[in-house]
């Protein structure tokens, strides 16, 4: 399964939603080692650089953070606002 | 099925290979409107905020764009090299 169908999968069901998403997600694999976890502050910067792009609303913003074994999720959900970008 | 679980599959089969690794997803869902293409440029910064926490090999981030119907997923692969994070 390639990442496009991941994500072509559960948008199908609400496709008659016109509304415009950006979704990002840092995975970290850390194989074994442990070290300072930067993924929060990372997680930080990535929406400041994003928000140049795009005009984004914090309140729509919604951030997830998973971890099994050595692997570590970051999920990012921007429900990007109707009006015109920059 | 969660984002987690479609990270932790195919990893589990090079569990053996201690690489370190991050995985950068940025998936753009358009909602039938026409815009800017600004994913490639803003790829460039994500890369750039990402190089001030851990020191990447620029032959290290391979970058895949996918696009199918009003979604646009782009890929970053980066393997983390060996050496200990700045």
């Amino acid at each position: 399964m390639s990442i496009l169908d991941y994500f072509l999968g559960p948008r199908k069901k609400t496709a008659n939603v016109a509304r415009e998403r950006l979704q990002i997600i840092l995975a970290h694999e850390r194989a074994g080692r442990t070290g300072p976890d930067y993924l929060p502050q990372l997680q930080k910067e990535l929406v400041e650089v994003i928000s140049k792009y795009v005009s984004v609303n914090p309140d729509d913003i919604k951030v997830q953070l998973d971890r099994k074994d050595d692997l570590e999720v970051l999920e990012v959900n921007i429900v990007l606002p109707e009006v015109a970008r920059r």
